[in-house]
């Protein structure tokens, strides 16, 4: 008997018809004699639709209120699923994230999971339930109902792998499993079917949407195996686990795929002045603010010395402004510019490490079809950069061919 | 400063316009001076669409998962309003029922409430907080959501008014207060300025449907005034208060009120044995399966002896029907017929106790209009009669004509 976390996202329980699948294939996962823990998301666009409400009534509702509006998109899906599992003759019982035991830290809308309190859970697993958690939601110590930011699902799951000690974490998503790149970008992009946790985080903060990067830094931390395959199909999907590094060397591509960001902003800061410790304070703002921050570049304009240029995601732009105005003038810093009309093109891969000119050849790719590339950021194993939107997703397919990806 | 609960219906935050308008009748009373607590139910049509979304799953769904699911209609609620005051420059606060302090028993979708724990109340109304509660819903003791049954947000204001020990306790509806009959039936029908707690009971259980006769009760027994008004208009609705029983005599109608309860199903067991204790198994089996049972007749059957007829909500039928298959040979009883095509119509009025004949009065004008009764019972303020549902709103129509309430 092996005790299995299975997660569900928002698209594999959007209606009834699709409830009633998942609780087929989670009940077929039972039959075969294993303890299930499932986790679900709120079905199709609940979260979407909610938010649009919420804007309805406020541009900037607050972050307190927003978590207890989002967190019944869950709570509808764990009582549906455990409804159609019982239908099936199941022994199922949905349970809150509070009730699931998982507790997190006191920050509204992206909270961090603290600790997995199991009680309740080893106990309805021991009374032969199919036991139903809502995902991206937990408890916090004073109290509150709080959300783990959009995707968190994917890490309540793995956190709750963790806690139980599960032989597996399945994530079961729209599509086949994690690809060299979006297919509904570029056709000859194929799936792979072994990827490392570094590789996988990159591909995650790259954009590749698949997985949230903070479930896979606790996959890797724990070494817990995730399983990324389709609800559809019973095709194997791939598998995220530790890579070998030396079969990566030997026999995997130098890049083993191409991400594409479309949630990025581009912020420019003007006539900072040369003082020490000017963009430490920018910075510490932003971060008070719990505004994430991707790439950081200074000086990197042409006409002007000492402005500062970061990305972060769309979704923060009206928190931004609001800070900017606000902290600008106090760094003495003359003025900002946001822009939205960029994305994020990346190039992952281990084999990067030891193959010198991957980055310049991604470069030349992009300067060779008339890209100018706004901003650049690395790290050992990804090439991130800044394109025009517009011309974003033929970026991602120039780089698909340029670095072998296209052949299977 | 008056300490004042308001509760909003689902029609009167339907959509993000009409929560913004609440929230300024909301913001005006507080601005008075007055500490406010809010009490919301579930948007416009969310709980009947979440009991669709479940019934497309299972015909017969677990009442536990039930109660996990309908109490996300109030929590979206709550989180909409106290967003929309916060527009509006007010300090205001969500709280799920179990986060407001209120514990309920154990009986899922029917629970009721044991105790409110105004302490995180308090502390936020102490912080000068608009307090927005999510009603229908409350903790039970073994840590599960549990909800009211149908109506019980207005439970929910007169529970949070006592326990909060509120000078006043507002009910907000999509009229203009309680009507002498439903208007939409009865063109002539008028708003009641006041009316005595036992008369509303009996309205309300009437199937007048403005409020919950559990709340009724409560207030009664805790002498809450409630104010039942509009939530569009500024106009004075009608006090629900202690009647002053001389006053009620010399000036008011005999009947105040026509109701009609088209929720109704009519049950008959058949070939019932004569013997002792027969009946009660019967009620007992529904009393255990918490099907509430409103009229009983014994042998009231022209053709056969021994029969049992009895009335209850529509809602009841899927397990109304299982719970018969069993218990009827059980009794040792023949047959059963479940019959869904009949409405109770009801007269109220606290007047009646001294005026005999009324009861006579409406069965007469029922019968020389061709009505055949088909179940009578009375109390001492309310007389009901189950007739054929397609002519029961010409039986409130008649009767509204006969007990003089045409003229106001």
């Amino acid at each position: 008997m092996a005790r299995i976390v299975q997660k569900f996202g928002g698209s594999s329980v959007a209606n009834a018809e699709k409830i009633k699948n998942v609780a087929k294939r989670v009940a077929a996962t039972a039959d075969e004699g294993n303890q299930v823990v499932v986790v679900v998301s709120a079905m199709g666009d609940t979260t979407d639709d909610l938010i649009d409400l919420a804007k309805q009534i406020s541009l900037d509702p607050s972050q307190r209120e927003m978590d207890m509006l989002m967190a019944t998109g869950e709570q509808q899906s764990i009582a549906l699923l455990s409804i159609a599992l019982q239908e099936l003759g199941k022994k199922a019982i949905s349970l809150t994230g509070p009730q699931a035991g998982i507790h997190t830290d006191c920050v509204a809308s992206k909270a961090k999971i603290t600790e997995v309190n199991c009680a309740r859970l080893e106990k309805e697993l021991n009374a032969g339930n199919i036991v139903v958690v809502a995902g991206f939601q937990g408890l916090s110590p004073d109290g509150e109902i709080r959300t783990l930011g959009r995707g968190g699902s994917d890490t309540s799951g793995v956190a709750l792998a963790v806690a139980l000690k599960a032989d597996l974490c399945e994530i079961f998503t729209d599509v086949e499993g994690v690809f060299t790149a979006d297919p509904r970008i570029v056709p000859k992009a194929h799936k792979i079917d072994s990827i490392s946790y570094d590789e996988m985080l990159e591909m995650a903060s790259a954009g590749a949407g698949v997985l949230q990067p903070r479930s896979v830094e606790l996959a890797k931390q724990y070494g817990i195996h995730v399983h990324v395959r389709s609800t559809f199909t019973q095709n194997k999907g791939t598998i995220v686990q530790e890579g070998n590094k030396m079969e990566n060397l030997e026999k995997e591509m130098v890049v083993s795929g191409v991400a594409l960001d479309r949630n990025v902003i581009k912020v420019s800061v003007f006539d900072v002045p040369d003082e020490i410790g000017v963009a430490s304070k920018l910075f510490r703002a932003l971060a008070d603010a719990r505004i994430n921050v991707d790439m950081i570049i200074q000086g990197g304009d042409r006409n002007r010395l000492n402005s500062i240029t970061f990305t972060t995601g769309k979704d923060e732009k009206i928190k931004l402004e609001k800070l900017l105005n606000d902290v600008v003038p106090k760094i003495g810093a003359k003025e900002y510019t946001v822009s939205d009309g960029v994305s994020k093109v990346s190039i992952v891969g281990a084999g990067m490490i030891t193959n010198p000119g991957v980055a310049a050849k991604m470069f030349e790719t992009l300067s060779d079809n008339g890209f100018n590339i706004e901003l650049i950021s690395t790290s050992e194993i990804k090439v991130s950069c800044i394109v025009k939107e517009d011309r974003a997703a033929e970026a991602v397919c120039l780089l698909h061919t340029a670095f072998d990806l296209d052949k299977e």
